[in-house]
């Protein structure tokens, strides 16, 4: 017999049991009233827990990249002056989409698991004076967590407009758009939510909230998903499981308080960390996410342990690809310490030998 | 207590017990062998089910409107001469996508639930000789079935490449992409594969298959998808849950047969018909599709009636929206006539009111 499933990944995550069984129910139509009133619900507590007052939500039914691509296509028009802090696989998304949309930017590399050197950033900013700055809360390739804070606030004086992918950053760190100066946002089911993947969800600012959106499709469009609320709130069918899932686990998250969410990911990270201390591993980040650890190894036979691994039904992400000397375990998701235990006897039998 | 839930819609059905079910299970990390396997399995049995030998299939992460806009942002460039068969909402979808994406179309107004007229249609088509003709296979909104094989032998003439939304044609009426000349289609996995929705399914004929497109996006970029097989083989996250089902269902129905799943939407197609024959309701299509029945009524409180209905746990599609005269009655699904009965006497109840 295999083992439990272990998701140590940021892509998949274990899902609670009762998020897993709601998804055995048979969805009902989607344009009525009882689903419209169960979106206005997610949609004012996500709103709440990033701290975003008078924003609204989309709910996208695809995955983190439609969600990406959809605020560069309704936001940023091409002859806009845009800078991306890119400091790995996710900081080089946003400039690949860009480039992908021909909106030329300033690619600043901030060095892959650095802290972002402010200084230098004010003095491109005060240059360039950009209109947008694009970057992540937390790079999940190298694990860094970025200070938004200080970010916004230099963002502030220059006046540009932040445009954040907290993927791994929302229900995982505080994510405060207010008062950090976020002009929209996006992060998916399958993160900090720990849902099932399927729908991206944008979160614009009051400020990012307009009558009309330069998109260049349809799917993506904003103008199509911000229409008064009604049983007709979703243009085109959606992902109605993940919905569901949304619902329940927003309201749980309301009841308990986010913060007690935060530190059970906090709490395993750490757990994680101080179990790997003596090995030869080095975290990736200079400031490390509580999200992922992303480690260093001397071992150049991470896709023959990957393998080795998913046969016992442990998974875990090689992000340096097939040859890389690097590798992330995520802490995201219904994981216990005891779970964690096993995979860090895998991981000392691996590097020892 | 509520009654068992109803979907008569064909945009959200009523699942099998083995297919919710696989959704409770716990999902692994995406990149790895083991869904690949899958998804290559799954691939080969569409092809084989939509008659279409060395193409291949793309399966996007998101719902019908991505698709139908993904092979237009793929296949078609704004300087290309493209005709619409236009017969209702979604052959207004392809005018509008083409429009969104900058494409001029010869708009060819079919007429709402009527045949194509295959004389004036060639009339057309030797006159503007396009490259692209962009038609549905069933038009949703009128539930009329399009005569899609002798519009692929004009098509062959003129050397008119046939894109086919087969949403609600697939694995529900007789589907041959290579006889009847289609270079591209698309479905969904909540329409005749009666799963929950999430993934679209791109089908490319051998001759849609090129080393590049030209999309103008990230996420709908079919050369990230067409990559070689391997482990990597989705470009991002995608919904695992159904791809799981998916797998599970076309590895079902290659062992019965899909005449027999076929047969199956037929017979309850016809029971319902047969059963509202004396109320004063009438099929808005001159060839009815078996996928569903949409009837115009006299009634004008369509929105009460579906309201009332909801409060059961019955659900159809008032299609004509608030003020219209016609609604839409699915066969899709996990549907038996005793739950075509309860609905029936509904129904009776209501044009008698």
């Amino acid at each position: 017999m295999k083992n439990k499933i272990l998701n140590f990944n940021v892509s998949t995550v274990n899902n609670e049991f009762y998020i897993r069984k709601e998804s055995v129910k048979q969805p009902i139509y989607f344009r009525t009233q009882q689903l419209s009133n169960k979106v206005k619900e997610c949609e004012q507590l996500i709103l709440n827990f990033y701290n975003c007052s008078d924003g609204r939500v989309i709910f996208l039914c695809g995955t983190g990249t439609l969600g990406m691509e959809s605020l560069i296509d309704n936001l940023i028009s091409s002859n806009k002056n845009v800078i991306v802090i890119n400091g790995g696989t996710f900081g080089k998304r946003w400039v690949d989409l860009c480039k992908t949309h021909k909106i030329d930017v300033y690619n600043y590399k901030s060095g892959f698991g650095k802290n972002i050197d402010l200084k230098k950033l004010e003095k491109i900013l005060s240059t360039l004076k950009p209109e947008f700055l694009l970057m992540q809360h937390v790079e999940t390739s190298s694990g860094q967590l970025y200070d938004v804070e200080s970010v916004g606030k230099l963002c502030k004086k220059y006046k540009t407009k932040i445009i954040l992918d907290s993927m791994t950053g929302f229900l995982i760190h505080e994510t405060l758009m207010d008062k950090w100066n976020i002009y929209a946002s996006v992060t998916s089911s399958h993160k900090g939510l720990c849902l099932y993947p399927g729908i991206s969800i944008v979160v614009l600012s009051k400020n990012a909230l307009k009558k009309s959106y330069n998109s260049k499709s349809m799917y993506n469009n904003f103008t199509y998903y911000l229409n008064s609320y009604d049983a007709m709130y979703f243009p085109f069918t959606t992902n109605l499981v993940v919905i569901n899932q949304m619902y329940l686990k927003l309201k749980y998250l309301n009841k308990i308080g986010i913060n007690k969410h935060m530190e059970k990911i906090k709490k395993l990270a750490e757990y994680f960390r101080y179990n790997i201390k003596s090995l030869p591993l080095k975290l990736a980040a200079e400031t490390p996410s509580v999200c992922c650890s992303v480690l260093y190894t001397e071992k150049t036979d991470i896709m023959s342990f990957f393998d080795k691994m998913c046969e016992k039904n442990i998974y875990f992400t090689p992000t340096g690809g097939k040859n890389g000397k690097i590798f992330s375990v995520g802490h995201l998701g219904n994981l216990k310490c005891k779970d964690y235990n096993i995979f860090i006897n895998e991981i000392k039998k691996w590097v020892k030998s």
